[in-house]
């Protein structure tokens, strides 16, 4: 350890209040890595967890006096490697910055601190009647700093929007290390360049988010749900090209298939494995008549594009059940073996096409391929497993990754829909955007984190 | 003129199909500014009128190797002075990129060139059964290029959002005079910084924009429209809040006072001049059972707040007479004189109060100000208008423009919601964001436009 690097530790623990910096090697090693268990990370020289700004303030200005690379993380659900530790890096934790500062009914909007968890503010904002929609799959978990950081979406993405939609503003540690408030508390707003949307998304590399302004929406009403099997994902991903062509918006339209379910039963016991090879679940909230008839037009592109069994459900716990399945897919797959995840996002007609890709990529690389999906944006996650310790397989997992990333990009897609580039997509991101765009967002970092010392070596 | 500049014009003139460099001095005059009477401009060195994207690299590529500044401009509409030239400049207009490029009803998108008039898009995506929302009240002359570049706003974003909400993608031609595609086509993506979001509203100082994808939405049901007189902006602005309040989500809620509806009057002959000192117009698209609840319930809104009248109107015709005399408050004002036009947007608990403060500094600055507001957004458009050729009441007028920033900054609010900085508010920028935001656009802009040619001395 150089001098330089044993001062870094020695001013972090004189700047910080007690408890702060994480002196328990155990705990320090759970700060390593997210949830991405394909990408590298090195060893931290500390593990900071914040409170306030002002601790936030301190541990970047301590990173610039040292050169040293700061990795910000809210719970560490990501699944790019966004968060990953750099070697010799501060890892700086924003999951105890848990306050909601402010809940305003009129203006619809709240003031909250990054570490609050995506679940407990839908809940706290639900006391005004009011509602956050971004809701990925990771929410009972997962912060709104992550999910700014990460720009996350979710279920309810394909009829109303991801987190950039609903960040008004945010306060910001920038990296010249000074305190700035980005965006505003109106409805609207042209006062200069967009810079809270270029934060959203960019996953710690051009700032630390310590307090974010969240658009709200009224509390919605309650959803019709239908529920489809179908014989195949090709034959999933021909409905999902109906709902599109009929002009059709539900408020979420979910693929699962059958090695998601029988995992999910296999850990949880809920009894959903079924004849099906794949479920199709759309959800409609519009009002009265139109919200049912709105129902029966999604049951209609579900039966024309061949589904061996389609209903609308009339009973909420049945259909609730069918969601927490597919929120519970990735966990119960992991239970499995290593999952390497797929985030390209394609658009509407090629779904179809590209689930039936993966098929075949799974098929030439020997890989298992579970597939969850935001279908009704064309938002695939495609989950590789392999078994725990079974090298060769971690090995075509990777072929079989990369494979999927060319299809969606011949299919005119993009590599990352709400994962976000972390580790994981750096290749992908280059091969999608090519040089003169990777100039451009270079060109970006170093103008808002002029030292480098921010995330280095993700997204950019 | 130096053999620099002399060379410029021969260089463009030599690169450039026959007609596009204009030669005549009148028409080239009618180039130099905006809509923004106030606002100083400067005498350009050569105006082109481009007709493809290799037209503007070319003219980009000239200014880079002349170090001449380049100001884009679409119809010239804007308010702020965004496209006024630079003294010296090339103004290159992008109106004649008029092309449709494509319309896919399944991904919900359409590419369009530049110079496409708003109200012609939405005009011809309607012939598909599409939507495209952003509708400025410039919208029969204003193109898509300024819409994009100044982030424009309407009558609809208090339901359906701004311009940004709608712009999935460009092709850009850069500040180093490279031709990229920023964006996607897909319905979500976060790979790598938001560039495309950056380009919106950035007036064109970061690259000259050349195609656009935009997002459409599902043509949309009738409206049904609410009005209310009132007698005062406060009153009607209490009505504004409690639309808020009530958890109201109109597809519209415009305000236009007195002065407006007699300008429109005294103009179009349309008989709006009422008893009414101020005319609340609301509108909900929602549909079936649920929009006759929101109508009534706007309706009970306006009576809670003190309306002297209010009506459900049954005549579609009178609505959109109503609606058409809101669009066309501006230009019936600027017949009586310069109109200096506030862009003003605040909390919406905030615009009862702010609007009486625009009175009371109407009153201390002896000038009329008359009122539009996108009220249910916060929106307010102060318009003061003096009499031609009275140069002291162009100098209270610039007192009482100061003086409204400030109020609508007290209030929380922001110096523009959707006319941009461009040269107006370059000081109340400056004022809201502070100098460390000021230095983060500063260091954005120098990264992406390095030689500083691209509209030089807007926004930053």
């Amino acid at each position: 350890m150089t001098t330089s690097t044993t001062s870094l530790v020695d001013e972090l623990r004189a700047a910080l209040p007690d408890g702060q910096l994480v002196d328990d090697p155990q705990i320090a090693e759970s700060y390593r890595h997210d949830e991405a268990e394909w990408a590298p990370y090195g060893t931290p020289l500390a593990v900071v967890r914040a409170r306030s700004t002002a601790d936030v303030q301190a541990v970047v200005q301590a990173c610039l006096r040292h050169r040293v690379p700061l990795v910000t993380r809210g719970a560490g659900t990501g699944l790019s490697g966004g968060a990953n530790a750099v070697e010799g890096c501060v890892v700086l934790s924003t999951e105890q910055m848990t306050a909601v500062l402010e809940v305003d009914p009129v203006e619809r909007l709240c003031v909250v601190q990054p570490g609050v968890v995506n679940d407990d503010l839908r809940a706290h904002v639900a006391g005004f009647g009011l509602w956050y929609p971004p809701d990925p799959a990771s929410s009972p978990w997962s912060t709104i700093g992550g999910n700014v950081a990460t720009n996350a979406g979710g279920l309810c993405c394909v009829k109303y929007g991801v987190t950039r939609d609903f960040v008004l503003g945010m306060e910001v540690v920038t990296g010249t290390g000074e305190v700035v408030r980005l965006g505003r508390r109106t409805a609207k707003g042209v006062a200069g360049y967009d810079l809270t949307g270029l934060m959203v998304g960019s996953e710690g590399t051009l700032g630390v988010v310590t307090e974010v302004t969240l658009r709200l929406r009224p509390a919605r009403l309650p959803e019709h749900t239908v529920a489809g099997y179908f014989d195949s994902v090709v034959a999933a991903g021909d409905a999902v090209r109906a709902v599109g062509a009929a002009g059709l918006t539900p408020s979420a339209l979910e693929l699962v298939d059958r090695h998601c379910l029988a995992a999910v039963d296999a850990w949880k016991n809920m009894g959903l494995s079924t004849e099906a090879q794949v479920v199709l679940l759309g959800r409609t909230d519009t009002p009265g008549a139109a919200g049912d008839a709105e129902a029966d037009a999604l049951l209609a592109c579900f039966e024309s594009a061949g589904a061996t069994w389609a209903a609308r459900s009339t009973d909420q716990e049945e259909a609730d059940a069918l969601f927490a399945a597919r929120r519970l897919a990735y966990p119960a797959l992991e239970r499995l073996g290593p999952v390497l995840t797929e985030d390209v996002c394609v658009p509407i007609a090629a779904v179809p096409s590209v689930l039936g890709r993966i098929e075949e990529i799974a098929a030439e690389h020997d890989v298992l391929i579970a597939n969850i999906a935001h279908a009704g944006d064309g938002n695939l996650h495609p989950l590789i497993i392999t078994p725990p310790g079974d090298e060769p397989a971690r090995a075509r997992a990777m072929l079989a990754f990369d494979e999927i990333i060319v299809a969606a990009l011949a299919a005119g897609g993009t590599v990352t829909g709400e994962h976000g580039v972390g580790l994981l997509k750096r290749p992908g991101l280059a091969d999608e955007v090519g040089p003169a765009v990777m100039a451009m967002q270079r060109a970006v970092k170093q103008a808002l984190d002029p030292a480098g010392i921010l995330n280095p070596g993700k997204v950019v």
